[in-house]
């Protein structure tokens, strides 16, 4: 027992120094998309790759090995095997990977999203094919080392969500699709008369405004200032720790809405973050569980609190003080503004809470038959164009706007998209749950008043870091695992309101 | 030959990560300094921490020794010898201190500047005592590991200042002190009523119109804003690459030329980071040749541009645009109120230029007795009180104006303070030679044109980075090594102008 407690002490350090590296570089990476001037890149390139490869090398350690597997012969209690296991699945992912395949997918990355800029500007799909066709290429080869008796793609998109099984999720998205699809087209034949332009019918709204309206609403959702910052970034993010966790948003002068809702989403996500026990730092109890529960906490704010109707009963009027132009918005109004449905919209990031689903539906069945051979990169454009036509009943006329338009293939991300609509459907099994506990809810929301709500997402989510894994994790907070029901609940009754379905 | 060549390659390799580590602990300590909330702490200590262990780890690295053994048998072209020469400098040092001792070292350092925070706040050096009687014992320690056969404080000065004989720098505070006391002297006896309150009479002074001073003070100088920014620090500080060199400064609502004097300093820092070669980042070449060099660039902008007749002749129609109340003040006041010497100003960060040295040379003479064993830690207030009268005239009257006032001794930094009069010799050094090779220097800083004067320090220091040891890099710029000669004949002068002497 004591030589496993040694080893256990020695693990901790090694994850300890992985984890600070892994944050440091979060650091300069924050610097480089809010602070760092223009010239500083050709360094700070520099700086995090030599992180990368310091996080690496750390993982990679034989002595790392060695202290897992003198761990895994022993007997731990509950929190140490979760620790053990967790640092395990990542030791073992990065030691089967040859260094020099990972860095031909880095250099391989660098020149795609190059190239992926220009064909996009160009809407030119022909010269992104070649570099789309070698990631792939690339990612296969990588999971194969990983796993070569595996489907590829459950390898990659383990990658970001490690532990949920894809068929579980691959479920999940189904359901979903088959639900959303119907309800899209009865909206589209809906009469319904939605105040879409509400707020937006009164600008411009100046920036300075605007940011004073976030601080305002950061303030009333109870964000920690003394452990946090709000800054602008070209594209929004949080990034940080228990301790220090950042929001970003970026500002449209057209549209003082996008950016609140942009800026209620990080908020989510740094909320997230902040509830990670301040004890565990450096280890995986004090880590977030991966990108689907991560998102799940933006789209629970976003979503189940900055777009319910007793947000804005409760918050319209702080609207009106930054902009007393927009005083002759009622409450109602804003609730539409914020929740109309455009079928009509080509682009993922512009989507709304319910079309955005069909966005990735899209991607993922693209991304995975690419991943898996069944599908040529030559076909990308005509698929993608006739899924666009059959989930959404538009067609793309370029492939700008089509299978050009996210950056994420370029970097070789490949099972990404699929943890954004499993992070808003365990949102909506988090809020049901949250409500059915929390007496009053609703009323709260309307009065500004968000301290059982957090207390209840930091008893059920946040405190575990990555005790649990992703469907026992669920399981403990909602009574069941991921699932779209709710979601599909939620939607249902929510836009059969709206839309008078 | 190809071997060496191989051999230096991997040494670039090596050196690169080396720097990159550096260079990102130093991204964290900025924003932990500007940016970060209060609560970010316990996070951030850990990050520094793994950084600072990383960079040991890679600088004592067996790999690293083998490779500097290879390069020293091969016969290397100079600008390689150079690097070879670095690299191997501080390598060496590194790997005779054991690890232990520079971890205990480090854990003193932070238990005696809490209790340095105490004392000098209750004014109780019995309580601050035995820590720095610790921490000279260890740093002896540390010297004797490095050398057990030299000077103990001659090591450790070089921990600072590597590559200037310590009896050479001794040579030149000597030198500086036996010429600057008489100097104060015949100041003190002088009946010269100097215009010192010509700004202050004018206050308050608000922070934001100051902010827009210290910017068009930047764009004057010629501050490159693509490679750089312009931040508040509770003290300032400058940091950066060659891409990125940032500049911090803060606000005295009672004085806003302290705030300009202030960041004309660090901008003097800044240039020289900006200056070193771009293609040379991440090896010795692209590394500012040490703290007194460092520091001679901030002083020549600081004090001989800031505080010259041409450039208030220039620039005191923008602090009037800035502040308009001081419409009345000329330029002879402006310049008499920025060179105003106190004699009875107890305070090193508060002195002027002139008496600024006899603060150094005090803790010099006393940081390099208690290293050497000639004076114990009970004496230390005794003598530095004396030391005050016989240079300045002046007695503090309290332990938290002498003796507790720095915050070095705490940290454990011992040699660190005659890099501050050294590089404001070498400063006057620069600027007269830079003033002899450029004609009409004085012309141009009137006019706000410094081209020539940037182009001139990027010539002859910044470009070379580490390639010359410090009195070579001097005398090729100059013609002389380091010399308390020409600050000596400018300081004659110039007092004896002011105070009619």
């Amino acid at each position: 027992m004591s030589d496993a407690t040694d080893a256990y002490d020695d693990l901790l350090d090694h994850v300890g120094r992985l984890t600070n590296v892994s944050k440091a570089r979060e650091v300069l990476s924050w610097d480089q998309q809010v602070m760092m001037p223009e010239g500083g890149t050709p360094a700070r390139s520099q700086q995090l790759s030599t992180l990368s490869a310091v996080h690496h090398d750390l993982l990679t350690d034989d002595e790392l090995g060695r202290l897992l597997d003198d761990l895994s012969e022993s007997s731990l209690e509950d929190d140490r095997a979760a620790v053990v296991r967790e640092v395990r699945r990542e030791q073992e992912r990065a030691v089967c990977v040859p260094t020099d395949l990972v860095e031909r997918i880095s250099a391989a990355s660098s020149e795609a999203l190059t190239a992926w800029r220009e064909a996009k500007s160009a809407d030119d799909f022909e010269t992104f094919a070649p570099h789309l066709e070698e990631l792939v290429d690339l990612k296969r080869r990588y999971a194969e080392h990983v796993d070569p008796d595996r489907d590829p793609y459950e390898v990659l998109f383990e990658e970001y969500e490690p532990c949920l099984p894809l068929s579980h999720a691959e479920d999940v998205l189904t359901t979903l699709r088959d639900a959303v699809v119907p309800l899209v087209d009865d909206i589209r034949a809906s009469d319904a008369d939605l105040a879409t332009d509400a707020f937006t019918a009164h600008g411009p709204f100046d920036t300075e405004s605007q940011e004073a309206l976030m601080r305002t609403a950061l303030d009333r959702l109870g964000y920690p200032w003394e452990r946090g910052r709000l800054d602008i970034a070209p594209h929004p993010f949080s990034t940080g720790t228990q301790f220090d966790a950042r929001v970003t948003t970026r500002y449209d002068e057209a549209d003082p809405i996008g950016a609140l809702l942009s800026t209620v989403h990080e908020f989510g996500h740094a909320t997230y973050t902040l509830g990670l026990p301040d004890d565990a730092y450096g280890t995986p109890l004090g880590e977030a569980r991966d990108l689907s529960i991560h998102e799940s906490q933006s789209r629970l704010w976003e979503n189940h609190v900055g777009r319910s109707t007793a947000f804005w009963e409760g918050f319209l009027p702080a609207v009106v003080d930054a902009f007393p132009g927009v005083d002759d918005v009622s409450p109602r109004e804003a609730y539409e503004a914020v929740n109309a449905v455009d079928p009509t919209n080509l682009i993922r990031v512009e989507a709304d809470e319910l079309t955005y689903h069909l966005h990735i539906v899209l991607r993922f069945e693209i991304e995975r038959d690419l991943i898996r051979g069944d599908l040529d990169v030559s076909e990308v454009p005509a698929v993608w164009n006739d899924k666009m036509e059959s989930y959404l009943g538009v067609r793309p006329e370029t492939d700008a706007e089509g299978c050009l338009q996210d950056i994420h293939w370029s970097h070789g991300n490949f099972g990404y998209f699929p943890t954004y609509s499993l992070g808003s459907v365990v949102a909506a099994q988090l809020f049901d749950a949250a409500a059915d506990d929390i007496k009053g809810l609703d009323d709260q929301i309307r009065a500004g008043e968000f301290d059982s709500l957090h207390e209840w997402l930091t008893e059920n989510i946040h405190r575990h870091g990555k005790r649990y894994e992703t469907n026992e994790l669920v399981r403990r907070a909602t009574g069941e695992g991921v699932s779209a029901d709710a979601f599909v609940d939620y939607a249902t009754a929510k836009y059969g309101d709206l839309y008078e379905l």
